[in-house]
This record gives structure tokens, sequence and C-alpha cells, in this order.
């Protein structure tokens, strides 16, 4: 967990040196606002992924030119929070408001654009950085494929919200394209920094891919079992919004009549509902084991991740490769 | 007049053939969404600008090879409409509902950085239609530089809702970030598909930059003496929002007290205020000749960028560079 730790903290610094070095203009206003969530926090995992696996396969060489990509990540998943939050009305995040809710939606919609329109403007100065022209355009593929796979995600996620007919297998192809892309890029952008073989760029995606789906359904398990204090959100929102969680799935497919006729209605977005029902809805996913389940599910994903990195050959940095298994462990145990 | 529309039809089925080939995907009605504005029309100006600067500078097999780079700019500029009609709650454009009035604002987010991400996508193409990858690397640049200043650009113009000092030198800045830098853009690409020397592609981009403003000031024009039905967009619009248009400085600027009171206060976005008002309003700006004085400097505009034509030596095409001096004199001249 040190290491980790460690790792985590001195990869945000240089990452972070590196966005706030080019991410100035004017209006101010609006590159304040841009940078607001960003300034607030975050655990710049995606950034850590990037970084460790170029370390991994090319040592430091590698992670140098991989930090323009690092840092193009980390722009555009917060461009995707930024948004996000304006779709599901989430008044905090990191534990501050959220864009809109401080500088109005309009604000934080052009606050999202200009993060997107700089994520791939870094990827541009990545040829400043050591990298060919030919790997910036392979990093560019990769970073507008997963940008199209985040929309596609999200689109599917508000979908949900009005369907009852949603399966575990449709969540978590939603949750690939939603957080498990972004992931997967982050890894396969390290790859393309240490100038890994097709067939290991692919593999790292894969374990992004892995990793980045364990992340999301121990985050919807933190939503309702965990501790708003150190998850820096309000606890019960996704049950409130009527999100289709796994948490949710598991338990509407083991009901009884009567708690799914309860958990339907408490999860309609258009029902009014008391704070006591929302917690009774809560309970009922332990009372189906929907937590030990879904826990369960995203260890196995985090597992199959940790085997990817076990397969790799020639690894340059193993202590890399351990940092990033750890990750797959820190992804379906951590707490905020 | 005939040549220029008969380009603008031929360039538009080029390009909305490699547009609708390559945006499809699920969930089907993201993608719906995201092609609403684009099947509902307009001009294709955007792209045209690339395609003939490319003929005109290096050929046919330039503006082959311009082909995914036009359509990366007309998507992009998709994804602004669809952004900055939620932001100023624009209902209809190009004669059709707006996309957030149709599938809502979630969705119209979500279009928008669908087009956005594909903008960059169609650019990373732009390797299999014959552009090196250190083209399309020039290419990312100047896309990514152009989405940058667009967003700023509507930053600028959000603000000076809310700002009375707003001169006209301020207005043709945040002008020339929000339209003049994406046509700049345009050309751009389009010298870089021809192979031209940096000059040349500074030149082209100083082209469309004037382009573009002379275009934005005449369609402020047409939004309050142009006809609706002609426009497809409701008259006065600008004036009942109070958006700082270089029609609503000069009159300002030349009105006297009276006069000045009444318009302020319409155009306050907070104030009450009658049809009648509004017409008032708009008759002001006729008064003081703002009509005139607003398509003077326009027409300067146009015309600086039809010197920058005549300056360029050792043209491919000369027939595409009269379309593009005739363009400056349609931007300034269009009824619609």
């Amino acid at each position: 967990m040190k290491d980790l730790e460690l790792t985590l903290f001195k990869y945000a610094r240089i990452v972070d040196h590196y966005i706030y070095e080019r991410l100035t203009g004017t209006p101010e206003e609006l590159y304040k606002a841009a940078l607001h969530l960003i300034k607030a926090g975050g655990k710049r995992l995606r950034p850590a992924i990037a970084l460790l696996t170029a370390r991994m396969l090319g040592g430091i060489e590698a992670e140098s030119r991989a930090v323009p990509l690092a840092a193009a990540i980390e722009v555009s998943h917060n461009f995707t929070l930024i948004h996000d939050d304006i779709m599901d009305r989430d008044e905090y995040r990191r534990g501050v408001p959220t864009v809109h809710k401080i500088w109005g939606e309009s604000w934080a919609i052009l606050a999202g654009d200009l993060l997107h329109a700089y994520a791939y403007r870094f990827i541009v100065f990545s040829t400043d950085h050591g990298m060919s022209k030919g790997e910036a355009h392979e990093a560019m593929k990769v970073l507008t494929t997963a940008g199209i796979k985040v929309s596609r995600g999200q689109a599917y996620d508000l979908m949900f919200e009005n369907r009852w007919d949603v399966t575990p297998v449709d969540y978590l192809d939603m949750v690939y394209h939603k957080t498990g892309a972004m992931m997967e890029a982050s890894a396969k952008l390290g790859a393309i920094a240490a100038r890994a073989s097709n067939e290991v760029v692919e593999l790292m995606g894969q374990y992004g891919n892995l990793l980045g789906v364990a992340f999301q359904v121990r985050d919807d398990y933190l939503g309702v079992f965990g501790d708003p204090k150190k998850t820096g959100k309000p606890i019960y929102n996704d049950v409130r919004r009527g999100k289709k969680t796994l948490l949710v799935l598991l338990t509407l497919s083991a009901a009884d009549e009567r708690d799914k006729e309860l958990l339907m209605r408490v999860l309609d977005p258009r029902s009014e509902k008391s704070e006591e029902e929302v917690v009774r809805a809560a309970e009922l996913m332990k009372k189906y084991n929907a937590d030990v389940e879904a826990m369960r599910i995203a260890t196995a994903y985090a597992e199959k991740a940790k085997e990817i990195l076990r397969e790799l050959r020639d690894v340059a940095d193993p202590s890399a490769r351990d940092i990033l298994s750890f990750m797959a462990d820190y992804a379906v145990t951590r707490e905020k």
C-alpha cells in the first residue's frame, strides 16, 4: 500500500505540474472552472497506470515520454466528470461543490469542452517529449477511441435509469465503456510510450479494462456501503436517482415480490420516497447478499487483471509490475 | 454564385457521405441525436473552405486527401452548435428543433461530446486517405488549437451578456475566437493536405479567420434585419437575450442618453420587456446607422480576405481561387 501511495503521490506531482503549466489562458474564469476538480484532489489513478506501464515496459525513459499522455488522460477524465456531474445533478465531488454548482451549467459545459480539446492537445505536445509522430498518431487513435466509448457508456447509463430489463451483462458492458475504456487507454498509452509490441499494447489494454470495471463496481459499492466522509460523496445518491448498479441488478434478480416492489418503487426516478425507504432499499441489497456477490465479481476482474501482468515477458522494471498488481487489489479493497 | 452553389452541393455530398459512413454505433439514439443537426442541413462552408483550399494549392489529389479533415471540421462545428444551443437556450436551428429541445440537455451534452471526439478521430483516419503521419500531426495541432479557441470565444460571448463595457474591438476578438478560429482551421487544414509551405498555411489561415469574422458580423446582422423564413432562426433573439453584437455596440456608442437607456433596458437579460420595446430597440440600430456601419466593417474583412488570395503565387487550380474569393463576397451579402 505504501509503495502505491508513494507512487501516486510522486506521479501526481509530475502530472499536475505538466497540466498547470499548460492549462492557462483567458478568460481566466474559464480556466479556473476547468481546473477546479483537478485542484480539488483525485487519486490520479489513470495517469499512474500510464506512467507505471511505461516504466514497467521501458524504464525511466519511457516513463518520461509518457508524461504528456498521462496528463492527457487525467484532463480527459476530468472533462467527463464535469459533464457527468451536470447530467447526474451531482452537487459535490472530491469534497467540494461541482463545477456547474459554482459556475452554472453553461460554464461547466464549456469548461468540460475546453479540457476535452486540451486532452488531445497534450497528445500533440507529446512529440516534444520524445514521442515520434507515428507514436503520437497511435496515441491519438487510442484516446479518440476511448473518448467515443466514454460518451456511449454514459448514454447507456442514462438509458438504464428508465429501463427495468437491464441485466448484469448489460451493466458490465456499460461500465466497460464508461470507466473501463479510459483505464484501457491509460495502460495502452503507457505501453505505446514504451514502444511495446502491438500484442503487449493489447494485453495492457485488457489489464486496464479489467481494472476499470473492478474499480467501478467497487465505486458503486462504496456509494451505498461506503463512508461519505471518506468518499467525499453523499451516500445513497445512486439509489435516490435510480441508477441500475450491479448491486441493484443482483438484488432485483434475487428478491421476493414484495421486496422487489419496494426496491423498484424507490428506484423510480419519478417516485416520491422518504429517506427511510431509501435506507430500507439499501438494506435489501445486504439482505440478498448483493454486496458480497458484487464484490466477488469485482475481485474476479481484479484477479484477471493481475494474471495478465504475470503473463508479460521481458519486463524492464519488475517493481512497477508489482505496483500495478497491487493497484488491482487496491481497486476492490479501497475505502475511498 | 452558381459556381459556389454547385461547389457547396458537390462537397456537401462527399463530406456527408464520409461522415454518415463512419458516425454509426450504439446506442442508436445517441448517434441519431449527434447527427440531427448535420442531417437538418447547413451550408457546409467550413468543409468547402478546406476542400477548395486543398484543390487550389494542390489539385484534385490534395482535395481527396483533405476529405477526412473537411469532415472533421464539419463534425467539430456541429458539436459546438449543439452545446451553444443549450447555453443560449435556442429552440430552433436550420429550421428544426435543437438537439436539447428534442432529447433533453443531458443527451445534447453527450451528443456534442461524441462529435467532438469523432472530429479528432477523423483526423486520425486521414492517414488512410493519403496523409502522412507527420501531416496528420500538423492537422491535429491545427484542430486542437481551434477547439480551444472556440471554447474561449464562447466563454467571452457569455461574459459579455453581463458586461456594459464591451468595445467593438473586444467584440471582434471574441468573434475571431468563436467563429474565425474554426474557419482559420478549415483553410489551414486544406493547405496542409496540399503540402503547402508553412508560410502559405499561415496565409490561408488568415484568409479563413478574416472570412469567419466577416461571416459572423453578417450573421448578427441577419439575426436582426434578416428574414426568419430564410435564416431558419427566430428574429430579434440576440436582442432579447442581450447579446453584445457589433450592431448593439455601435448603436450604444452613437446613441443619445434616452435611446441608450432604452436599448440598455431591453438588452438587460433580467429585465421584463414587451415585444414592442424589442422592435424599437432594433429600430434604434437603423436610426444610428449601426446596420450600415457593421456591414461596412464586415465588407472590409471580406476584402482583406480576397487580397490574401491574390497574393498567392503558383496556384494549381485558379478556378478554386475564384470560388474562395467569391465566398468572401457571399459571406457578407448572403440572406441566409
